[in-house]
């Protein structure tokens, strides 16, 4: 906890403070626009990125990581909240901070029941093709607000406005960096520039408004915006826990798996280390922070956070700063938001959502393992076809799949010896001796679940290619576990080997191994003998 | 397909027969037992027994496996049908054989699609589990229709027929096997003769009906049997496609877990392979075939097909056999059905129960592995609590849980050379040389998304440690595989190293794994070189 604030250094200050203004400039559009994402007024999009980050810097281990809004996040909180409430109701509001408070708790208990490790349930294609899908699931939903009327019509001064800001915004991620390097500009800061036209171009158009007169040509505004937190409103959503369970359980998946992609790129940049328990806490202490203020479910923004890393954040305090800003902001009068024009706003989601259309992975995908490649064209799919709760499901699916689907192929090996050696080598590989009646396997796996049926289809084909075999050793010189599943199932094949007269015995057992054997029935009664080494079990069994 | 049927020998056919009659015998009270857990007629039991066992003899590879209702996947039937029909209506009924066609599309479309490693998604504690706490549901929903009367009442004439039959069968349990041995019968007959006591104790108890009018006391019967199949009916149940789709994919991957399971118990004895894909297509089939006849899912039984291999099956003869006798059963006057009280099969539902009540598995885990245990008991704990649906869903969770926990701590072992060798082995456990700036770092595993980060942890560990290192070699001997994720984090882990000045290597790159890389951007970005031995990369780097 705090454990940046104990090694601060003066030096770090400078970067910090930069870090601070440039992220929360960032902040005020991509706040607002991923409110709207999630079904919610923008100035929801603020209140949620005060207290999050504040809350994440006391538990989570990252320098760097910016918590707040994210668009796929908001689109699942959409997505939720959709069959339970209606858009722009109160009780929306309030189940959405209700579906924070318990994305929150289910994060929170995963960091104490310290399962960090289900960060690896997402392969990267799948992780790409879910990004991808709810990308384009964004852009579509935004494309009716840009152009100010449903799909398939347009109101002209909306869409010469949405359309507007879109070039402008388009033009400026293609261009500004450039130019503001010729002007002079260091690299990083012409990219930060850049990073900041959202604000500008927010800016602008809400001067507009009031200027053309653009709201009474019916472009459609922010509007009033509520005074004062909502806060949390335990009450008001009775009876709708336990719809938000199971959408709470895939949120806080997301949330925890977005955000530590996310940071360990940027961890990996500054040789820092993770702790993936305590960013469960973090995050969830987050999301808690934002039920308490009103908001819904946040995470850690990728792009925020390379903002972030790109203008120098040292520390955590470059978040604190930005949170602090961003309160100061809603200090001030803020009866301009109200003027804030929503196709303008729905612009800088688009832009946004483009710039996580990363083509890369399926492109190396495709040239190195078409596998991987149509798993994560399939998460996409699913995405787009069935909604982004059923890609979550689908993701992993597949990358449990193709987990236990490695997992179910260990790599086996006859050994034979290397003549007049003591080494033991696989047959098909060296010129190796082996002995009749004596058939020496070596299972480069540790034994589970998975992998036990793969061992015995193993087992068959061999001895049904040597039905003189009389001694079966297993070399175990690189198995490091045997789990409760697998000890049964040599227990049946050692008495399965019984039965045809072929005895079982077990050579190189590891330690560890050894130690929980001697915990089970396996030792006492196995067929053959245990062996030191492969070499004893030969001397012992070749031409007996 | 048939493959038995082209190898069938002369001296196979006694030991089919017998198996056949014995099968057929045991199939009647079952059928029908297993047919009210489902919430069905009892003679739906019947007809979901006659065409599966047919077609999985058809499809299938197992040569004793004995497919039709079994307990488990009756119970997950009645639990996927409550929200939708209420017992005893003809929509009920007609949404069964609707599920039965469902869970048979989907077992077939995976076994074209060849997916039959998912057999391995489940470990045995867990599987272990989900039948303890099935059996457990199981008994409790039969306590009423044996005692009668609603819970913590009875009607003493049921009652009374129904404790009694259920102590006949408790004792023929225990002590009918060395009673019949004492009378001479053979160890296995007598085993064979115990099993037909169901059938024993079913027939006397409707015998007992007419004789004491029990009937006339209020002992509930079977009642009218309706006359021929009720078949397919897909117009009746327009608009409950979408809700049967879940519950389908929950009850194909549970029949297809569940007929697997018992089935290579049986293979194993016989040294007998099985094919999982057409295990898949064989059990698909088989369910089709249910649901053509008026039937419900149906499974290979564990029990019942331990009892056709006690009793001689030498193949899926004995299992046509017993349909074709139930056939003529079903073709003979059956009013006599119409009597069989409920409370005998209530008490032959319950014995059969107990039977599963395997507590053996619980023991050796608990001695050997305490999380194996925990497993075990949280998947029989969510069945009791959540009921069996969520206890699958569980089931997998925790499997899958423990597959990544597993996969996620990968073996890395630093390398140093053996004095005056050519050999590499770990330092922890040789004394082994080091060079100043040189790492070596072997990693015992296929690289995938699921232990990338543990390499990444480790590399970073290592370095801090070794903060003079120049060169990082990554030995490869063990590495079968690199997927696309590992690929990427390959590609980071390299930029990473040279922005700090180290050099990325990679040694002992296998056949396989290289001629992949070498349709990636790896090797071209690569800050170090290749190398084909660890004992080259010593002989360039050390030292420089």
């Amino acid at each position: 906890m705090l454990h940046w604030l104990r090694h601060y250094r003066r030096a770090m200050l400078p970067g910090d403070i930069s870090a601070g203004v440039v992220v929360a400039m960032m902040m005020i559009p991509q706040g607002m626009a991923y409110a709207i994402v999630a079904g919610l007024p923008p100035v929801v999009g603020l209140y949620a990125s005060i207290l999050p980050p504040v809350l994440y810097a006391l538990f989570g281990t990252s320098s760097t990581q910016s918590v707040g809004p994210m668009a796929i996040i908001s689109l699942m909180t959409a997505s939720s909240l959709a069959p339970l409430a209606s858009q722009g109701s109160t009780l929306y509001t309030v189940l959405a901070a209700q579906l924070a408070l318990l994305s929150g708790l289910v994060l929170l208990a995963c960091g104490l029941l310290r399962i960090g490790f289900i960060a690896n349930f997402f392969s990267r294609p799948v992780m790409s093709g879910f990004t991808i899908g709810s990308a384009v699931v964004i852009a579509l939903g935004q494309v009716p607000t840009l152009l100010g009327a449903p799909w398939f019509t347009l109101h002209v001064p909306s869409a010469v406005l949405g359309l507007a800001s879109l070039a402008l915004l388009l033009l400026a991620r293609r261009a500004l960096a450039p130019v503001l390097r010729t002007a002079g500009l260091s690299p990083d800061a012409a990219d930060i520039g850049s990073k900041l036209a959202p604000m500008v171009v927010v800016l602008g158009a809400t001067a507009l408004v009031p200027v053309l007169g653009l709201d009474a040509l019916g472009v459609r505004t922010v509007g009033t915006v509520p005074a004062g937190l909502p806060g949390l409103n335990l009450a008001a959503s009775h009876g709708h826990w336990q719809a938000l369970v199971q959408p709470a359980l895939l949120i806080g998946f997301m949330v925890f798996l977005i955000s530590m992609s996310g940071a360990q790129a940027l961890a990996l940049k500054r040789a820092e280390k993770l702790q993936s328990n305590y960013e469960l806490i973090g995050l969830g202490a987050a999301n808690i922070g934002s039920a308490l203020t009103g908001g819904f479910p946040v995470t850690g923004s990728m792009s925020r956070s390379a903002v972030n890393f790109a203008a120098g954040a040292n520390s955590q305090l470059a978040s604190l700063l930005a949170a602090a800003l961003l309160a100061l902001a809603l200090l001030l009068p803020t009866g301009w938001l109200a003027l804030l024009p929503l196709p303008a706003l729905a612009a800088t989601i688009i832009v946004a959502v483009i710039g996580m259309l990363d083509t890369s992975t399926l492109k190396t995908s495709w040239r190195y393992d078409r596998a991987d490649a149509a798993a994560l064209a399939a998460t996409a799919c699913g995405v787009l076809a069935l909604g982004v709760e059923a890609g979550v499901v689908i993701g992993v699916a597949l990358s449990m799949g193709a987990l236990i689907w490695r997992a179910s192929r260990p790599h086996i090996a006859v050994l034979g010896r290397i003549p007049g050696t003591e080494h033991f080598r696989n047959v098909e590989r060296y010129s190796a001796d082996t002995a009749p009646g004596l058939l020496l396997l070596r299972v480069d796996a540790g034994l589970f679940f998975g992998n036990v049926e793969a061992v015995n289809e193993r087992i068959e084909d061999e001895l049904a290619a040597r039905p003189d075999t009389r001694h079966l050793v297993l070399v175990l010189s690189a198995v490091n576990a045997i789990d409760t599943s697998a000890l049964f199932a040599l227990g049946e094949l050692n008495a399965m080997l019984a039965a045809r007269g072929i005895k079982l015995h077990l050579a190189e057992v590891k330690g560890p191994v050894m130690d929980r054997l001697k915990h089970s029935d396996l030792l006492g009664a196995l067929g053959g003998k245990l062996y030191l080494s492969t070499a004893m079990a030969w001397d012992d069994l070749a031409g007996t």
